[in-house]
């Protein structure tokens, strides 16, 4: 239903990806070549770690029921900051309205998380999914959206001790609630949860036919093959981001993650998990 | 921890009584002499049924997280159109976010509902609450305030057959389940519900000590005790207007609620009844 | 930059044609086949003349900076009243911020005004043609558009006396101070201007290259040619709609306005005159 | 009108002023004790010179026309950054339209302005004004306040060379529009300026009975004065602030400008001059 991009890597200022690549995430916002919706204009959010961490790590939000395109606020933060871990999300509502607590990136304690894509069936399920969130959690839930519901869900299932495993607890019990209310399948999206050290990339769902999901080649690699590309001196060695779809044309630049697969990205590079293969 | 005013009676100019009284409803989100909080500047809502009723009576909603007092389309709107049967609400928040989907009056089918006050120890309620109302009105349920949370259970709990009862019963679970959770004082309140024809006023609370609420006397004694006031030319003679507070000095035109009481306005004039009353 | 749509005939509930028709002017605000941008989600305007004109024919005006598809506001007032006379209009934006001052159509006491295009230079322009439009008037520049200096020129220039000499004029000046600043093409769009009893629309580009403008067949013709639409029911004999681009593909509900043409559509029906020609 | 605060020296969290003290900004925008108006509800703006000034020292903004007692992103901006320099405004609109374009402060290159007054008569001395501004920088106003053409006037007539003559000038040319306009005090106001390393604050008006301004204690100062107070600790020796009014009741830790008198901070410390005294 969205569009999403995640970085990680040495600090950089987040509008070289949100707003000033050929395909950013804004450029996308209005017309995204590989999106199952060309607009995506119902909001947008952004989320960061600081460069200063002394505040227990603890990720900062800017959430906007404006249409990213038009967003002057948008394009002064992520021009006048700078983070080595940020999110960043276009929202094309699915039926929750369009209000800022709707809006991706979600926050609980040092953790971030985003979803494109959508729980089939959710109105249907939503009760049941609620009732299994954690007593303590239930009065965090701000908004209406099944992600928020599922972000809660995989808390209270141990995605803070371990977020393969608890997210994939939490889509087999939606997959579950689904299966009794008749919903084939409940389960679509793509997903990036990080605790501000590690970067989780997650392409699942139940029919096996996810929305597209790409992260970058490692960059010193990108830099022999395009030594002239000034547009690769603003990143280091480290830098990483994970999208939606490609930020750029370039051949090579992209590699697609695939289906039922998580992308875990962190200071040692990349590595691929299959996740929930074992579901189809 | 907002203002709040109903009218009904002759199709009226919504703007006579919303921007253009004394100490109009826009009057009292900047400055609000009986309130609790000075301000009410967190949203306002207007509701109002149209004079032609072949929408099955069905209300119409505006919604705005803006404060009152600067919304052109408010002033534009409540100016250019005429309704038997209005309702008007700004904000004071008191948590729940300030969203469009947390504006009051909320609506179901040919109903409109609105608070001032709140339901204390909300979120230690709230999943007990929402358990109680029925299934196929929970995904009805689009905001996040306590206040829609009374409604759905008030609907649940036999509303649309008799307002007064099923109000009733809500509000004696929330106490119930409040006294569950060590809540003294769980309900406060005045409360506005209208099917389009009958316009129900409730003024309650736990603690028998509720915000205030008023209504208008009836605009022939009116006249009569005001002869020259060419402000009581705009009303019909069935005009009549509960309130939060007086929309002006003068004396005699407003008389109070009294505490666990319910005024019930309609064709045929004002009656009161007590409400709840044995829970004293 | 824009679409838009003006209606009049018999009072009629804007929604069918704001929401409800197959192009809709809400379709065309997501995607809009014959714009040159695809997207105009940088806010909207709704004016109407109420059917009781009593307030000396003055319309209202609703205004919003959120995307026209995703505003509730809009969809509960253009089912909830009925009008004579309405325009709508959704923008994309060329430069001047998404505000709602900036939100067309423009109002001046009992007329509505508004513009798809753009004035080519305006900046360059802007100064001369401001100070060209009369000091009393001056005042009552609100945003900060092209085209609502456009109307207070033609407003300065005649308009209220004489619609096509007052606009004429108007682009005459726009086109002789482009021609001092070096502007090739200063003049692009297409306009609709009402005193709420008489619709003009114009057509009219420097550059004799000018947006589309459409508009419907008489409905008596429309039902003969569709004895078994249901939809045309829901419209009077008089019902007549100018529109950027047909609201529905139904062959021959709509005609093309030509270049350099005005369209006067009252009472009488509809008639196009030369708008300009001799000027190309 | 409005209220403001300007903070230079040490990197600073700006949540420490705009939120978290006992008279801050924003909880001066809900109440402000010496202000002309109690609410300060239409809007509010954030300016700040980042950290790192390898952009050329240009300051980033964040407008908004939501209370700013509201806004979740301003308290996660102002708690997320550090900043050596920056400006908070909060603003009771006088007329302007509510829209960002509107909102304190203004920026021009690495200039930040703002104002907490008015042109009294500025509808009829506008255009006078709008007409002496350079034609270059007429293009760059974007919005339709009296702050906006008051800013740009001074840089018109030298502002970016010496601010003190610069304003001074454009104050004597306001006076002179306004004496032949028939205005008897065309000027009220403090007025904030920056260029990134020095903060001019300004107080006067045309009656010589302006809006309050003070400054805060030096910190050494202070620390002296109060060594138990913790609250000092989070702030530099060089820490400097001046506002609207005091954001403390703490005796001796603010001073208030004097009438016709331009308060200069910079890394020297304070000092004062008189500004326009002759005027009088």
């Amino acid at each position: 239903m969205c569009r999403w991009l995640a970085y990680t890597g040495e600090a950089l200022k987040p509008s070289e990806l949100i707003l000033d690549t050929q395909h950013s995430l804004v450029a996308q916002s209005l017309n995204s070549p590989l999106g199952t919706e060309t607009v995506n204009g119902d909001g947008f959010g952004f989320g960061w770690y600081p460069e200063d961490s002394s505040n227990g790590n603890r990720p900062a939000l800017f959430h906007s029921i404006e249409p990213a395109w038009n967003d002057e606020n948008l394009r002064e933060l992520t021009s006048s900051i700078a983070s080595p871990l940020f999110f960043g999300h276009v929202r094309a509502a699915a039926g929750p309205p369009i209000q800022q607590s709707n809006c991706h990136p979600f926050r609980h304690e040092n953790w971030l998380f985003m979803h494109n894509g959508f729980l089939d069936g959710f109105l249907a399920m939503k009760r049941d999914l609620v009732l299994a969130i954690d007593e303590s959690l239930f009065p965090l839930i701000h908004g209406t959206t099944d992600s928020e519901v599922l972000f809660y869900l995989a808390i209270t299932l141990g995605l803070q001790d371990d977020p393969v495993a608890g997210l994939g607890r939490a889509i087999a019990m939606v997959e579950s609630v689904g299966e009794r209310k008749g919903i084939q399948f409940p389960m679509q999206g793509t997903i990036a949860v990080s605790d501000g050290h590690t970067l989780w990339a997650f392409r699942y769902s139940t029919s096996h036919r996810t929305r597209s999901l790409y992260h970058s080649t490692a960059i010193p690699e990108l830099r022999e093959l395009y030594p002239d590309a000034a547009r690769l001196q603003v990143f280091g060695d480290n830098a990483k981001v994970v999208v939606s779809e490609p930020l750029t044309d370039l051949p090579g630049a992209f590699t697609e993650v695939q289906e039922s697969t998580v992308a875990i990205l962190d200071d040692n590079g990349y590595h691929h998990e299959p996740f929930l293969e074992q579901a189809a």
